[in-house]
């Protein structure tokens, strides 16, 4: 029985920072997502890859408790090549290959169905939606998406925007699909759709979450070494869904902790390649870090 | 007896934003910190304008029990003119003109001298050196700057910046004085230099304040409407040295307040043009903003 669904990209990544560069790496929106999950919770990964793809990044995320039974494996392994120049905020993108995701429709695993906490990681929202019309009692559905699909597919990516809980966006994302520079007035058109809450991801400034009524600041870890942002906003996305999953409290309250250990989880992956880091850390590596995030802001 | 001696400018400026202009406003970094300062302690104010200064701008001042005499009038006010596209984070400058500060060299009033808190605003660090010698003993000396000095006269600034306590500096002066996009490295190179704590504006994103051994993040107010941020940098300052000034107390946890109280001030700054909307707040209306900073960001 998995705790949390997450579709998304599971991927091998080209990436160039001015700290290095990796080539073919393990990626992916679901792989980050699921693997700062799994810190928290179980997460089952909805996906496709190549028969390029290694086992052993398989491995790897079975290792974690990561169920895969809804990976198939499929034509080609979806690609991406991008770089970073010295505002590490901003990924600029080389080349997407979508490979086997291009026509990928899942059935869903039977216990997938029964989950209760949905994470639809940055993908072409059909798919997202697909995803969460076979789930039967989604209790908290949480959503990300990229300017891609918000230039490509926005009516489709608006229709899994009312169906979300919380929508994630960074804060780019945000002024483009809103049409305004202003996050706390894009934050308040979007929460008009449905969502009940909104987060904004502002990279090395921190996140803002907005629910109709209140606003919650967290800021960015001061990280005097960030090595590579890739997948920031997916471990950030993963370890808050986990937090949800594992206490399943989705009071506005526990909502505010989820994203000091989204936080916390997504400044430990900006501090090296791919999940090179995630790998190495430990649940009180992320509770020293969360803490820290406490100590920052007291006055 | 003044409590907080602030030099910098008194000035002129014609502000364009995309939500309106104004034409030869009140202006000025010594302008907008003592207001803010105002609403706390009892500020000086160290400048020189020009006999083409509206009367009535002073009186503004003098109205919320500013200290004039260290105000000379002799030449032409500093003018100041600049826009901002929808990125309200960043100011451009088309033209500045110095006015008599080009050759200000102040005789600072006797009770002047024996103030104990000093904010050196953004202005010629020649200047800022010449009035704080003039201090006898300062308990807290409070330094700002910007782009210009610190590309024309570096090596003067520098000399500032190891007699000052509290370094200010927006994130783009940060990274440029010290030749690096980490904001983190920037701060640890600034205190190697002397200040005791290096406090880093981020206008929406909020404030970082570093020392030795801790760091503090201040939250930005999330504002709906941004009508003209000129100022905001100095108002913030004005604040933070005024609630220091009228406390008597440095120590970090102080400090922290500061920041705070500076930050509400300033977000209230931005949401008009000139001092348009400072002329309207009241104290509780700071303390009513300077509690929702602590609510917006408790997890």
């Amino acid at each position: 029985m998995v705790d949390v669904v997450i579709v998304g990209s599971v991927a091998l990544d080209t990436v160039k920072t001015p700290f290095g560069k990796v080539d073919d790496a393990l990626g992916g929106a679901a792989t980050f997502a699921s693997f700062a999950a799994s810190f928290f919770a179980k997460p089952g990964i909805v996906a496709v890859v190549g028969s390029d793809f290694p086992q052993q990044h398989l491995q790897l995320l079975k290792s974690r408790g990561i169920d895969l039974k809804g990976v198939c494996v499929e034509g080609l392994t979806f690609r991406w090549e991008g770089y970073y120049e010295y505002d590490m905020n901003e990924a600029k993108t080389i080349k997407t290959e979508l490979g086997s995701f291009a026509s990928f429709r899942p059935q869903l695993p039977e216990d997938y169905r029964e989950a209760e906490y949905v994470f639809l990681a940055n993908i072409d929202p059909e798919l997202q939606l697909n995803v969460l019309n076979q789930i039967k009692k989604p209790k908290l559905t949480v959503m990300d998406t990229m300017n891609y699909w918000i230039q490509n597919k926005r009516e489709k990516l608006m229709e899994v925007v009312k169906k979300a809980d919380v929508l994630l966006l960074n804060d780019s994302e945000a002024r483009q699909l809103f049409s305004t520079p202003n996050l706390v007035r894009a934050a308040n058109e979007a929460l008009k759709l449905g969502p009940k809450y909104v987060i904004i991801k502002k990279g090395e400034h921190g996140a803002l979450m907005f629910s109709g009524s209140t606003h919650f600041n967290a800021p960015g870890y001061p990280l005097e070494n960030v090595r590579d942002p890739t997948g920031s906003g997916d471990s950030f996305a993963g370890a808050f869904i986990g937090y949800i999953a594992k206490t399943k409290d989705a009071s506005e309250r526990s909502i505010r902790k989820a994203i000091i250990y989204g936080s916390s989880v997504a400044s430990f992956n900006a501090e090296d390649f791919s999940l090179d880091r995630l790998k190495q850390i430990t649940a009180p590596d992320i509770e020293g870090r969360y803490r820290e995030f406490g100590s920052m802001r007291e006055f």
